[in-house]
């Protein structure tokens, strides 16, 4: 039986990490008016679907996935959130 | 009275609009042997902290961050969610 999953996957810097991205949108946000925003830090967002047996082995996938190509782990954290959306009976 | 909310802001290219970047991760995913990984878009994902008066008042500002600053409202939809850390009491 298949498992379909939507992964949402967060890859943003360490915090020890310097993010001159964010700085620079925080200069121009302070330039257009907006005094009141800081610590702006700027990562990636992914959306994609994976089709699993189970859960625990989507998370093994994505973790894999998310170490080798989605994130560079000396500089990045990543975490994701699994949502199944569909059953296959079936074959797989 | 100010209130500090941290804003997590998702930015996403519209449904309509093709991704090259997710086609490429896709593509080097299959190549690695993930099979089972369909459908990747990738988008921006955002945090930082508003200081503000009311909620109200700091969801309107970042609404116009986003059209403004961090996303291309024309090939880009963005949502956000705002937490509230810390209130401070005095003068604003």
């Amino acid at each position: 039986m298949k498992r379909k999953y939507i992964a949402k996957i967060f890859v943003t810097l360490r915090p020890s990490v310097l993010d001159p991205a964010g700085v620079a949108v925080q200069s121009g946000l302070q330039q257009m008016g907006y005094n009141n925003v800081e610590q702006v830090r700027i990562g990636k967002y992914i959306q994609l679907t994976i089709t699993s047996t189970e859960e625990t082995k989507a998370r093994q996938d994505l973790e894999r996935i998310c170490d080798q190509m989605l994130a560079n782990p000396v500089i990045e954290n990543y975490r994701f959130d699994l949502i199944e959306v569909e059953t296959q009976t079936g074959v797989m």
